[in-house]
């Protein structure tokens, strides 16, 4: 099977796609759906990546969330109190999930910044891959070690030995992937300079293993040094060029002739994110979160029949009872997990390019997500403490808050750059814009009122937390209609304000209130539109 | 917002696609791709449910698996007889994983029957699907409750009321959707007969409910019936329309014009079933059964601080060592699920439509790959134990052998019908025929192979075991080269055979094995074209 064979068939699927373009368009819009791109290209040796790039971003979003299970299952005795075993037990398991989750996708970024230049697929590519995803399910448990033994160089040695590996994997993929051009990305397979971007992608690309390499032999000398050169590897990259980013944008000097940022792995905060694995990363999360409890429920709360018969008599009923809060907490974190989501869907609808920076706010919020079956499981364990209630509760708060306020970010990060990110419709002073955020900050809004509400009423935390749970729903189901009518409202105001040029004149200094200065201007271009 | 308004922005929607359409034909491709529906259909309130379907898909399929944990979690004392523990502990688990597997695909199926009359959603469509998610998730847990308590209704009675709150949730969606026609399947929305599509689907979706209604009504006089009830209602439709399609198939007998399948929720074993969704959801079982064994050794196999220094003199080394087999099969079963992930994915790269019929031979394939990780445990587990050994490599064998061959069964089913169903690239006789059947046929053959191996040669079953999971991805490599090879060879001897015509005969007949067969065929074709 030489070059020549190959490149036959290409010829011959790029004819069929032609083809099959003219003739799709007089078929019925359910099948053209079901026509995927992998269809259309899928009939010869090399294939669209379209799925490979699905399944890793499945394998990335469970291995990214696994390290909530060893804090989730931390039990907590009946007379202790909250507070102290937070400290003490979940502090460690808090800092490895947080510290896996931001590695594990900082190795999706280069994944897909990988797939953006290697955009065909042939077997031997597909093999090299799933080898690639098998160490990166591994390093959370490299984590695991490092936090249980922090003195022991083995975790170290560990992570930067599967480093280490998936970096000489990459490296042959972009090796295998130039050594056929049709497989690269368009704009590389017609540019003359292929063999610069494979130096430079290479160079790039083998940056990190090789730091890695020094990190893993320092470790025997010093082993301190190796956490910091690791740190270094990871995020220096990121940092130095948000900081330069942002001298440049708060400076208001334009950035250097920006170079085209997926051939020449930059990373600019403003570099595109593939928008679909964005949200296939997102969507994975999102389920693996959401069933978190059930899983431990189908697997703990089914009573043993024994102690069915002896401890309840025989009624199943009795016995279920107390297992209710477990019901209760997974109901409840099951609808603010599928809320959010729904609330981050709504979102990347009108998102139309997904910029590195998006990315990073996304991933804080998914971070933050992963937190709340966790809370939402000691919120309704400690129902009949009051005092463990509200503390617990408020934590769930803060959590809900920070899933919140990071999806608000994204949109907040997408609204400055607004031409290249968002459609039309929800830019400022757009049809949607006032919908949208509404959508967006009724997450935060409503955690930071129970927040407060509990610091006041804290006898009724407990109760305060089941109604906001009920409430949000709901909230969702009207949202349009209140935002409708606000802006109806707040137009009627400003039809009246404005027959007194005073009135006017005070109406555009009092709007101190961001939110509703944004809603206050929507109507404006309604009117004059 | 009166449907006035809503039609409006359909309105605008088609022209803006339209335009969209022409322009996009100028950009480069990953442009294109990036450009996704969702994009495309997502600028008013309608949406199109591509990522709801994805999301759901999600869920739907960690559901699915997540019996397997009580399973894999069911320890095995050293001393016991594997044969015996696996009779007394495992049949009941593994019957409700089984169980559970099977209803939750069913009302998966149903799930994208549903969606593939309403085609687009808006924000309230997209609430009411979380909440039938919701209550689906929670399905495993009654099965659960019915196999410890089979005497009891309670468990039975939760199962009616959730499948019931579906139903009429489905209900709603449909009656929701046909209120706004503009969601609705283009063919729908074009014909005149609305209202009858309307109450053939409704009362289609309502049959289950209802007798649902009367197995929990059932259940408290006589309980045993309404397991019978239950079974009816999910598999008799299936079962009645499979025997009256094999039996038309048999005969010969052209069946009566098919109504169009999609509109008329019929069960034929033909009925198209949207190929997206199913790679969708088997990309979703596969990627948590390749990272099950992963979860718990990130959470289980971290030895404690104390037992190193006291157990093992401080050695991290020695007491990791203790968890050998754990790594060893976690690599072993991440590597089998992912190539049998490969095989599949190849497979679903040529079939340009899914049935019915296929995505049931999916469904047992996929239960079966959700067993693989407990035999590679087991596997390693009992590596010093040559008795057991033989027997846990036996039990994997044959659970890696069904996983194959029902992913053969997807190809031959997708034969029979292949003008339907493949691209003709791997038809009968065509250019990669051979090549899919020797992906497919790979992991049976290996398993078959290495099941007898065992047999006879049962003290080295650990040590062949483990040289067929290394040689697996190597064949896999070098599969392409093998078939190009035997395909030369088979042509030779076909040309040699030809120049005496007894000798063609002879081959003609001799030609008993059917992959032989298959492959001999396929020189034929290349040699004629």
């Amino acid at each position: 099977m030489g070059e020549n064979d190959d490149s036959e068939i290409i010829e011959h699927h790029v004819d069929e796609a032609m083809e099959k373009k003219t003739s799709q368009r007089s078929q019925t819009r359910s099948f053209l759906e079901s026509v995927t791109s992998s269809e259309r290209d899928g009939h010869s040796s090399t294939q669209s990546s379209h799925r490979l790039l699905a399944y890793s971003d499945a394998l990335i979003s469970i291995i990214a969330t696994v390290m909530i299970l060893p804090v989730a299952h931390t039990k907590i005795g009946e007379h202790e109190e909250l507070k102290e075993s937070f400290q003490l037990l979940l502090a460690t398991k808090i800092a490895v999930y947080l510290m896996t989750f931001l590695i594990v996708t900082v190795a999706w970024a280069a994944h897909i910044r990988l797939f953006q230049v290697i955009e065909r697929i042939d077997d031997f590519l597909a093999l090299l891959n799933l080898a690639c995803m098998m160490l990166i399910t591994f390093l959370p448990y490299t984590f695991t070690l490092m936090a249980t033994f922090p003195e022991n160089v083995l975790g170290i040695l560990l992570f930067c030995a599967c480093v280490m590996v998936i970096g000489l994997i990459q490296a042959a993929i972009v090796i295998y992937g130039f050594s056929r051009p049709f497989l690269l990305n368009e704009q590389i397979q017609i540019s003359q300079d292929q063999a610069y971007f494979k130096h430079h992608i290479l160079k790039v690309i083998m940056r990190v293993p090789i730091m890695c390499l020094f990190a893993s032999i320092f470790s025997f000398i010093f082993f301190q040094l190796s956490y910091v050169i690791l740190a270094i590897v990871i995020f220096l990259p990121y940092i130095a060029q948000s900081l330069k980013w942002c001298k440049a944008k708060a400076i208001g000097q334009p950035l250097e002739d920006e170079p085209d940022a997926v051939l020449f792995y930059t990373y600019h905060p403003s570099e595109p994110l593939s928008k679909e694995r964005v949200e296939a990363f997102s969507d994975g999360v999102y389920a693996i979160v959401a069933t978190l409890l059930i899983l431990d429920i189908c697997e703990d709360n089914v009573p043993d029949p024994i102690t069915v018969q002896e401890k309840f008599g025989g009624s199943l009923v009795a016995a279920l009872r107390d297992y209710g809060p477990e019901f209760l907490a997974y109901f409840g974190s099951f609808a603010t997990v599928g809320l959010l989501w729904f609330v981050h869907h709504s979102l990347f609808l009108h998102v139309t390019r997904a910029s590195r920076l998006m990315g990073l706010f996304n991933t804080f919020s998914l971070a933050f997500v992963g937190g709340l079956p966790l809370a939402y499981e000691l919120t309704t364990e400690f129902r009949h403490d009051p005092r463990n209630a509200a503390e617990a509760v408020q934590a769930s708060c803060v959590i809900l808050f920070f899933a919140g306020i990071f999806q608000l970010a994204i949109w907040v990060a997408a609204l400055f750059d607004e031409r290249q990110t968002l459609h039309p419709l929800v830019r400022y002073g757009g049809r949607d814009h006032a919908f949208m955020l509404a959508k967006l900050a009724l997450y935060p809004c409503v955690a930071l009122g129970t927040y407060f509400l509990t610091c006041v009423l804290s006898e009724f935390s407990a109760s305060i937390f089941h109604l906001m749970q009920l409430a949000v729903p709901v909230a969702f189901l009207l949202l349009r209609l209140l935002v409708g009518l606000s802006l109806v409202l707040l137009r009627a105001l400003l039809t009246a304000l404005r027959k007194t040029p005073e009135g006017a004149a005070a109406a555009a200094e009092g709007g101190g209130l961001m939110e509703e200065d944004e809603e206050a201007r929507v109507p404006y271009s309604d009117v004059v539109s």
